[in-house]
């Protein structure tokens, strides 16, 4: 008799997203004029920018003549992307990876999901509070995380780091030592930053206990401070002890192209065991590379011209963050992040709950965003809006915010 | 302290087609002239068909333009795509399988590995041996098939199904009852099919003894008899019993445009649990969708021009498999496969063992194949050629091997 996993079932409730969804086609039925502006889901809205739509044309014109046509992938990704990514994103910030560090995939969603399958299920590991749904999910899914305890909103295996007002949302070390240990800088949702003093600290505290750092920079790009760091590898010793995430999705608007890279370095052990053939076994095993021409697209996001394109549009989404962030600020918000990162933290007026926040939102300014419970208990009393909407529509909800 | 996991390190020697590439790479260097041809590797060669290349510039200029950009696909696929899946493939075959059935991912093999996930811990699996190896491998992996039996070439908790000359290559019920089956049909890598009375032989057995088969169904396209079923679901019962896997890769040439789909019929129950909202939860926490312009190039291939250029393809590749049959028939060889399937499954002369026959191919002809004791014990004395090469070069390649 084949038995399913059961760890699926201690997921709890409906995805938060869904529960969004539901709640908008609720409103939009009894009020079908409303006009609606959805500053929630994470998603781009401008189009990819015309030096990645050319290499894409290109790449399909490759792919239909029996001389350039190409096949399978190299599993771990194609040389010409490795390498440009190695260079530019990392030799020349004065990080020592290689590109044969570098593996090429489909999203740093489905790296992020995967990568607990290197380790052990004995391992335990940490995670901010409030946090990204994935990492948790994806581990109590494998059976990491112990049961649920619903009354709290927490695994009974996970050790939850709380980012309050306090800390500045960003995370103390753990007195109880973790195996592994989820960090995103720029932070998603509370579009906090970590500077270099502390990401290092983090990094002596990960080798002097073995654990691992699964830092994840999928919004490095909207850094605009100098002196924080782009990537992990920036602090010394870093290659002993961290995996990192990068995406095309939120940098050069790829969410619907699909592209992302996870680096694991060779010196990379956990207990001993280096991590690098077992992520490339794991590539070579259940993945099949990314598509040859989202590859190529990936390349012309470092061309000159590319990388002059998907600036502006990072600078496009980050004036939406500073319109959102003085507004809410000159109205009276208590709000947070939105600097260096795409999502402004909002903190609710008068002790609402988030949901309550969301209904009120809906209902008397028909803005969405996302009630900072859906992710996790110490984002209760918090909202995240994000800055990828249209610039006209952002200052449209802004305005109708302001005027509740 | 982190802990990786160990199960990996079960796994035998590097990939079969890292050892083929590293003695081509070899011989190569010793013979900076030799003109090799590959028949090992079923990568295909065609460039893709006119269709589905002029919708991937479609979709492509859709992406850049503000009106049409489209960010995250919906997690389970694009609703275009799904339904034209659900008519075409099998509403039109007398298969009872909705759109909302079907899971759109980037490829079978990633869907064939993943799979096992929802899956408890304690099911035992079988497949056929000789195998894909990725069946056996993302069990290995998960932990599932016990310790490696380095003499016998098997893992100690897996059920084996020997394919054999004796019984066509078309395993046999097994008499140990496994909770999870693996049946891929047309097969690889012995080219065999599965008639229906026996798939339906194999559904009962299922449904008796509550298993579930994973049906790989990636080479559907190359049957050319009308008595073989294209689908397990063409079986009574089968929605209560089996989960399917589809490919673009050998049916239109997507190998490196990557798309595939998972049938996951709502029925389907694991000792009461249902299946379907557990893989929806798998591929909405682990993955997030193949891109917008490859589920458009998907769609063409189901248009009425874009069907009949790819089925042009694969009649190409089918008149290869017939010229490598027949040639080597006539040079005496016992042959199998590759009437409704792209593969030729060779019995080396002589008693040779399969790596034996490889080295003699490699040296004597210069062509390149794949040994049959890659794929498993009951491989060992055979040997896999394929149709995916070009016309002239397969008709070369078979003209050396006759002058062997």
């Amino acid at each position: 008799m084949a038995k399913a996993n059961q760890n699926y079932l201690k997921l709890p409730g409906s995805y938060l997203f869904s529960m969004i969804g539901k709640k908008i086609g609720e409103y939009q039925q009894q009020h079908p004029d409303a006009d609606i502006i959805r500053l929630g889901i994470g998603d781009v809205t401008q189009p990819i920018a015309p030096a990645v739509i050319r290499a894409l044309h290109e790449a399909v014109d490759e792919m239909g003549s029996p001389d350039t046509f190409r096949g399978y992938a190299p599993d771990l990704g194609y040389e010409f992307l490795r390498s440009v990514i190695s260079r530019k994103d990392y030799r020349e910030r004065g990080c020592d990876i290689s590109a044969e560090e570098i593996f090429i995939s489909d999203g740093a969603k489905c790296d992020c999901g995967n990568i607990q399958e290197i380790f052990d299920m004995e391992n335990r590991i940490a995670v901010c509070d409030p946090v990204y749904p994935v990492y948790v999910d994806s581990n109590v899914m494998a059976g990491r995380t112990g049961a649920y305890d619903s009354e709290a909103g927490r695994f009974c295996d996970v050790i939850y780091m709380p980012c309050t007002e306090q800390n500045g949302f960003v995370p103390e070390l753990p007195d109880q030592i973790p195996d592994l240990i989820y960090l995103c800088f720029p932070n998603n949702p509370t579009g906090a930053v970590m500077g270099k003093g502390m990401l290092q600290e983090w990094v002596d505290y990960a080798r002097l206990h073995g654990s691992v750092i699964l830092y994840d920079a999928a919004y490095e790009a909207y850094i605009s401070d100098g002196e924080i760091p782009h990537s992990i590898y920036e602090c010394e010793g870093a290659r002993e002890c961290a995996i990192e995430f990068r995406s095309f999705s939120k940098t050069a608007g790829f969410t619907g192209l699909r592209l992302g890279f996870t680096v694991v370095p060779k010196e990379l052990k956990a207990d001993g065991i280096a991590l690098w053939p077992l992520w490339a076994r794991r590539h070579g095993t259940k993945y099949n590379g990314a598509p040859y021409i989202i590859q190529r697209a990936g390349e012309a996001v470092y061309s000159d011209e590319g990388r002059r394109q998907v600036m502006g549009q990072v600078a496009y989404y980050m004036e939406n963050a500073r319109i959102i962030y003085e507004g809410l600020k000159e109205a009276g918000y208590t709000v947070s992040g939105g600097v260096n990162a795409p999502y402004i933290w909002l903190k609710t007026p008068g002790g609402m709950k988030s949901w309550e926040f969301f209904d009120a939102l809906l209902e008397r300014a028909n803005v969405v965003g996302t009630p900072g419970s859906g992710f996790g208990p110490h984002g209760e009393h918090y909202f995240r809006l994000t800055a990828f909407g249209d610039r006209e529509r952002t200052m449209e909800a802004v305005e109708r915010i302001r005027r509740m």
